[in-house]
């Protein structure tokens, strides 16, 4: 049973305080936010968690195995950081970190105190990404050609970052995820419209090298709320609409055949293929409760964080080179 | 009545073929195919047409009014520019050439000699599209702010032009017919896996200036098939999805509310508005044979090409752009 | 702020719980279940509430002004008659009793005792429904012609009543409430499958009278699941699906014109008419949250009941009806 | 080469034409039409085919080995007897005659002279059909519990026959080709809206014993067009949308798990199943091509009928019936 408190109680806090307070592998114990209005109102559904303003309070209670940083990212590094040093487990919010810099300096300091480091990445402990996961690790879908995410909706605006921060964090880590190695380089455009600068449309293409192009768009103004994430191999390929309850993952043997030529430089079109399509059953989990026992894991057991602070750190180089990239009116940037 | 001829019974000849043969405004006088076995083919539906394997032929015919040209792009220029010195009135199958010069070309002979030179961007006369003009100009939609467009599914692999030559003129020409100014500048990437080097998926992005962002994917590689065009305006938004035939347009009176800021220098987020969904009744014509007459209208009455060689320029210009711009990794190329 | 007491905490009792104690129109000052277990599990959440196994305890409670009994339907008049004579306001999950005479008896009290009688017919309370209602009574849809209604997936068996008396009970709700006059007649037909003799797939229509024909379909074992609404009339046409969050509700301005004839005594086809589809834009508000504030309406500022006893009697005789046109093999009874 | 004449160019007769032309089974020789401007209009694109006002020509003529007939319902008997006592083999239209007795006249005739008598039910061709049987006879949706299918659309009223009539030989002529028995009885309700009698609303409801209930939605007066046949099975279900053509089947492992008793005198409800959706492959070929090959098939090598006169008769038997039951309001008739 891990002793865990939330410091954080916005829009996501509340949603782990629930998962961490009804787990039978972790206990709620704190929870915290320097809005005193925040805390009584959760405070009040979970009678059992002790309740403060100050986060220093729950680094230095030591009836509090790990905590739960659900604040904005700009405080990501310094609550973490203090939280590790107190000797906790952390689980953070999506990003990491608000830069590269402070990242890896998270990671070395988990690493150094052997505290667990795990990130939000909360779409990775879906039924719908295992199961895509499953699908591309036992060689289903074959080579991958390309990989396209849209996440575009009438969006929250947020304040302190860009739309690429806020919703490419999915996207980045069900790729890095899926994909297993880094891209090799990217570009990014985008434009925005509400007047404070920060971008809330903007696409993302990300090489990988092997002919591996992965393309991501996210948009805060768009009417439609679209969530579609395909990808395509060389023996199947996928579409996984997450708005759409049934058939969350559809699986298309479908596709061209491409062999090697003669001398086995290079692909050739050899035809279409036309196949079945198969929606696989998938689990009825919730993918918060998923991580938050994955997290229990890693403290209690030892288990490899999926969504650990290397994953953190790749996805938040990615933000970073996209920022550069963005500034530059779409420059390709090495990674 | 325009006395049509039609050069080239490829996969779209036969189209052009059947319109102008059933259409009042025009009537088919000759087909044209340097492969005899098509002409047989074709022929045998049209048996009033003559029937021929030479260009030339149709050219020096005094009872042919206006050729449409439906050959592979490579050779557009060649045979609408003999076309029109001959005298003729010409439709063209798109893109309107090869690359900049030819295109241009093409337009200072037509200018030259006083033919009507049209291009076959055959999505402006459809109704969907029709509609979507009538509110952009009637400032149902208010300003622009991003167009995104996909139109990809398990394509027809070409092997003269890449994904981006065979399908995005038709995102192209929708947007420079409904934004109506052209593109500052733009940037390109894609992949290619067919081993022969033309980009099978392919994203663009063009920058409208005044925030207006652009962008095109075009893929031949997806096993789903998708239509997507989106417009986001400021005061409403609307999805023209071409597979559904049911409600092909949705005009949705939601989106973000931006004011100007007291110094009137920028927009500023007001709030989220929510409203009805609109799908407007459109007509149920044929988007070729509405085409169809409007050559007749510009040959016979005079009227301004919709899709004139004007337009024709801009999208190979940006066509020849974005090919440079992936060359080079997606670099922005100004126009 | 009427006080309320819930008797009955299985699948929907829970909803009813929760919504009492978060109004604040309402507050929650009693659960009852016969089973301790449930007491237990939902007390735990709601520790302000007095529990109990006993309803007697809660009939005889001063401070409780209302009981939401939310048990099996063959308890539904003992407990309702009881929490009646002892001066209570009631909600009754639905449907309101187990036979024509049981419900007639509960409103009969309810009369003389003034109370309330409400039944929970929860969808009459749904933005929804409320925008049919709305488009009904304000003429948009003219005369009504038909009305379908399919409500099917893998259901909850129910071990003590057929799936007519399950689901039937939401459509033939929304009906009365939209139709406002009782039918004339109906026929059912179903099937049973499970070897219980409990119909799981069953079929009901209802004369209304003026050619007015409304058909459910209920089904327990259906792999897909659907929710359609569909009400045809001579000026316009609604499709509420109930599945679709985005555009719930669509209206349709097609149809067919039908004219009177000349002696005006029939309506005759005059031609097809096609228009716009209008998807209007719906209140965020949760079905059983209305519904408890308009129960506290009727309670404390008099409101005439939307759901009262008498629409609870007027489903009864449906569903009893229905019951012996089903065992006589599809019947028509009249109502 | 079966030589063929086509009776009857109103709404069919004209893709029957282009069929019976096009295959290489078959050879167009004769049109007739009663309305000479109809046997103009069709003449005109298929000139190498005689034509003439009169069928008795067609019936007359030496060099015609089989006659499609295409016409009203009221005069495909009389047509259809004429043709194949001057020794023709004949294919009908849907349905194959106005009633029980003319339909079993023709069949009596056909036995006798030894003559080809298919009836054009052209669903049963369609891939999706096709597919539906191989998975029924396969055993691999066990055995049927319920078939449900619903086909309304804003329809082409007919002015001499009913929507049952006009609509529902299709999904009886599917049902009948699945179940493989008849059904035992019926029951019929419907509505009339538009002033001439004939329902445009109807529901159908068949008894096929052991528990399968197959009902029938047939509507002309809905704005939303709607084709799904759903068939649920012990084992596995089955949802064919006919207007999805990226996934027209779809094949649910889902379901309730159904045991015998004891005692083994019936089913009782083991648990609910929940497992893959697959979408297979389906043939690209067209279902009226299809019917025409098989057509071919029987004349010039004896296959045996798909939809011959016996299924014929007894789609007339069930629609006889069904008016039957229409008429007294839903009365259960016995087949």
């Amino acid at each position: 049973m891990v002793r865990c408190a939330v410091v954080g109680l916005g829009y996501w806090g509340p949603n782990l305080v629930r998962n961490l307070s009804t787990s039978r592998r972790t206990r709620l114990v704190r929870i915290c936010d320097a809005d005193p209005a925040r805390v009584e109102a959760v405070g009040a559904q979970f009678p059992s968690a002790a309740r403060g303003v100050d986060a220093a309070e729950v680094f230095a209670d030591p009836d509090v195995d790990a905590v739960a940083v659900a604040t904005p990212v700009g405080t990501h590094h310094a609550l973490a950081k203090a939280a590790l040093l107190a000797g906790k487990h952390v689980l953070v919010e999506k990003p990491l970190a608000a830069n590269l810099a402070e990242a890896e300096e998270l990671v070395r300091i988990a690493a150094e105190r052997r505290r667990v480091l795990l990130v939000d990445h909360v779409f990775l402990y879906s039924p719908a990404v295992r199961k895509l996961a499953d699908l591309v690790r036992a060689g289903e879908l074959g080579d991958l050609l390309f990989v396209d995410s849209i996440r575009i909706n009438l969006g929250l605006f947020q304040h302190d970052v860009n739309v690429l921060w806020d919703l490419a964090p999915h996207d980045l880590s069900i790729i890095d995820h899926l994909v297993g190695r880094p891209a090799r380089s990217l570009s990014a455009v985008g434009a925005s419209h509400a007047g404070n600068g920060l971008a809330d449309v903007a696409y993302l293409h990300l090489d990988y090298g092997d002919g591996l192009l992965a393309s991501v768009h996210v948009n805060w103004l768009s009417p439609v709320k679209l969530r579609h994430f395909l990808i395509g191999g060389t023996r199947r390929s996928v579409l996984y609409n997450d708005l759409d309850p049934s058939e969350r993952v559809k699986v298309y043997d479908r596709g061209v055949d491409l062999a090697s030529d003669p001398e086995g430089k290079r692909r050739v079109l050899v035809s279409y293929r036309s196949g079945d399509v198969v929606s696989p059953r998938l689990e009825q989990t919730e993918p918060l409760r998923n991580l938050v026992e994955h997290f229990a894991d890693c403290v209690e057991k030892g288990a490899v964080p999926i969504s650990g602070g290397g994953q953190g750190v790749r996805i938040v180089r990615v933000l970073e080179a996209a920022q550069e990239s963005l500034a530059s009116g779409g420059a390709r940037v090495n990674l």
